[in-house]
């Protein structure tokens, strides 16, 4: 059985409970419509902790004014059949207003990593994770906390903000999920039209063709883009956003794979009004 | 006896044992130089936990570039014996490089509240506090925080990002200790010469002297910044910085006391390179 709570301070008195009783806690941060890759999450925190905890927050501060928060799909009920099923412990899904109040004012930031990649494209998103983050631990008081490598940026910006606030929680990174032609589990797939969603793999496509061209060599990243960006644009009527060849640990874009142990290749593509992100991490 | 922990995961740990055993800690935050206003701090700590811990940390990021981080004065031997005196069980003074270590890109801001008053003359002051505070409740794990009156709005600052971030930590506010004569403690009261020390009750005299005018009815703001303005340049050389009559809970400022129960007076005057500041609520 799972339990749900809504309210901050009686999760955070569950959660003081727990840590008093000797319990390993585990969050699993999600912005819910859960699917394999959320429960895949669930069953990594299970593996590291004693009591999971799966928080369920369609976080408003991590949207763009333009972006989909209204219509970003929620089934809370459908959600903690599955969330259970996996292995949670309690679902924490506060509301908007309880989570930020009349007169809420704090923000944490994250310079530099904020306004690149993804940030560039998304104003104010990073700032909107780290807020919500930082607010989550506070509230479920975890012992570790298990993101996913399909937001491979997201992760690079919370194991900094863990870092820089001191956080003494552990920081797992568990592995992209996905379909049987490849593409990543997102919630954000089920906006696709079925010839959309045909054409979606080719975002990993291109990623497994790049990671091909770095294993045979090629070291000049804007060979490797423009290839990537020929084959999806050839393949699909997706729109790049970007494609992007970085050191996997700074972020730092490089126009040349020189020195680096392993980059972090990395793409949005948009079908239409759904914008589609993925990433893989190339051991050089 | 007081353990002192320059360490961040000692500390962590140490904090983590004392919880684990049950224990209720208290963190007074503090730059040393400790007085008795500290000491009243702590005394207070320890009347609302089992185990105090003391920071002492010249925080960089809290001073502008022509502030006075370099001079501030630093004594943490006799730091370690006034604050075991007064009952702190544990030290935690860190070094600048274990805080702010290469690439440390996080910042907590408060908006509003940080560009106002204090943080009009101070840029950037109160995002270096909310960032530190942040740091070391994380790092000491308290229960409880007491922080002083002294600093009215850094007290407003904390008690929103504490609200904001959800922390699970109650926040004591101790009232201001003054010397004989009024003027307020500070480890910056070390700068002043004889002289100017003479002079500086005049911050606390005049603030009795708005609250007289207060409880006389007066209600326009003006007349009693006007009246307290006067009487500090009569008095002595100190340069006013501001004079401030605010809502003592937003710390709006008030062109009119009209319906507030409590006003927040607030000022900062600047003998030579010392800037003072003290400050009264009010009760309307």
């Amino acid at each position: 059985m799972v339990a749900i709570i809504q309210d901050v301070s009686e999760m955070q008195r569950a959660a003081e409970s727990l840590r008093t009783a000797g319990k390993r806690i585990g969050i699993v941060p999600t912005m819910g419509y859960l699917h394999e890759g959320h429960l895949s999450l669930i069953r990594t925190a299970k593996h590291h902790a004693d009591v999971v905890v799966t928080t369920i927050f369609v976080n408003p501060k991590q949207f763009g004014p333009a972006e989909d928060y209204e219509r970003y799909p929620r089934d809370l009920s459908n959600d903690s059949l599955l969330a259970s099923s996996a292995g949670t412990d309690y679902i924490f899904a506060p509301e908007s207003k309880s989570m930020y109040p009349n007169e809420y004012l704090t923000d944490v930031h994250i310079e530099r990593y904020s306004s690149i990649l993804e940030g560039r494209s998304r104003p104010g998103h990073f700032q909107g994770v780290a807020t919500v983050v930082t607010k989550l631990l506070n509230i479920t008081k975890p012992h570790v906390a298990v993101f996913g490598q399909k937001d491979a940026q997201q992760a690079v910006v919370i194991r900094q903000m863990l870092r820089d606030l001191n956080y003494d929680i552990e920081l797992v990174i568990a592995p992209t999920v996905r379909e049987a032609d490849g593409l990543a589990l997102s919630s954000r797939n089920s906006y696709l039209s079925t010839e959309e969603r045909k054409q979606a793999p080719v975002l990993f496509q291109s990623l497994n063709l790049a990671e091909q061209r770095v294993r045979e060599g090629v070291r000049v990243s804007v060979r490797i883009i423009n290839e990537m960006s020929e084959f999806i644009t050839n393949r699909s009527a997706g729109v790049i956003d970007y494609i992007s060849i970085a050191d996997s640990n700074t972020l730092e874009e490089l126009s040349a794979i020189e020195g680096q142990r392993s980059v972090l290749i990395s793409l949005a593509v948009r079908f239409g009004a759904t914008r589609l992100i993925d990433n893989q991490i190339v051991k050089v």
